[in-house]
């Protein structure tokens, strides 16, 4: 499969190393063709590695990976041919946070999301929202935490959903660990974990956690 | 130990109720002090059981429980006299959730807590947020949920989050399961992981589940 990765931050990079290793193409985006972290990842990630601008990437990919910071996503996507996400599956991976005045932000918070913002701009987009609840590190080896520990999906689209969790599967997500929340509208829910995710991290001085749901029945 | 618990709706009536059992006197608060709901509880609940205004219940706790709804806590807290809660700790188990026009909200939300709400205005209460991640049952029967789930602490005062994680251990919550968060900021996180517990809850079906925080170390 060809994959569009859009940024080529930690997160963007990771990802894109991965799927490179797991055998499919990856194009990484970012906001100049030249971009030096984007350039040196294609360099030295193998031979389905290559970079580009968002809109080389983005028309390269048969799916889109959005791993932008959610605050600069619809910017990051605007770069882009919308036909070139027309019909395509949207994996959004970004949380909308900000340090700002020493203090954590999100923004959009509660009654919106990044993930149904990029669905409401690009409606022939088919977008899944996923992995922004661990670290990049666990989004792509879940075998770094110990047990049953549970990452989501939510979006319009079931096809499209079925399709990212088979990439889950292909990260090391087991299907029933998969929780799906139903609708993109769910993206508030999971961007406001990041928080508790965050205070988390402070308390065990790590990322390398996760939450397991556990239930009655 | 005397506990007041303001609030008649069912977290404030199981709270109430299990603390009875347990061997303590609770009374009960709520506007008004015939109240049907807690004058039905105190005579169901047992000889440690009584019901009064606000007011009453918190001169009576040596210990307060806020089981009102987090958009009313600081109108239910000003029916007291501030001198009652002075130097008491103050167990807020709270949410601010609404349903507006169909749609599950939050307020305060990110940028303040209800937990901070409270500290704020009563700055001589020892604020400990608690067991707003769980459902009422939960809070005091983590044996409903299988596996080692946790639930978290936080507040400015830590012997006050000691007497908490003891009372916690009373309903059941070992210690090594009391996650402590720091100061009462973190508030704003355990109250944005409801919207998440909201999903999971339509999904499951059931309010018999609750999170394990899984780590590597």
């Amino acid at each position: 499969m060809r994959y569009a990765v859009l940024g080529t931050g930690q997160v963007g990079r990771t990802l894109g190393g991965r799927l490179v290793e797991l055998g499919h193409e990856v194009r990484l985006g970012s906001r100049t063709a030249d971009n030096p972290a984007a350039v040196e990842w294609a360099a030295a990630a193998g031979a389905g590695a290559s970079a580009g601008t968002f809109a080389e990437a983005a028309a390269f990919g048969e799916v889109v990976v959005n791993a932008v910071g959610g605050r600069v996503a619809l910017a990051a996507l605007e770069a882009v041919r919308p036909e070139d996400l027309d019909g395509k599956v949207l994996v959004d991976v970004s949380n909308p946070l900000a340090f700002e005045e020493g203090e954590l932000r999100l923004s959009p918070v509660e009654s919106d999301s990044v993930g149904e913002q990029i669905q409401r701009a690009f409606p022939n987009a088919r977008v899944v929202k996923t992995l922004n609840t661990v670290n990049c590190q666990v989004m792509v080896d879940p075998g770094r935490v110990p047990g049953e520990h549970n990452v989501f999906v939510c979006g319009e689209d079931a096809r499209a959903k079925e399709q990212v969790t088979a990439l889950l599967g292909e990260f090391g997500w087991p299907a029933d660990r998969v929780l799906d929340l139903g609708g993109i509208r769910a993206a508030r829910a999971v961007e406001m974990w990041l928080p508790l995710w965050m205070g988390l991290m402070q308390k065990f001085g790590h990322a390398d956690f996760n939450l397991e749901l556990r239930r009655a029945r």
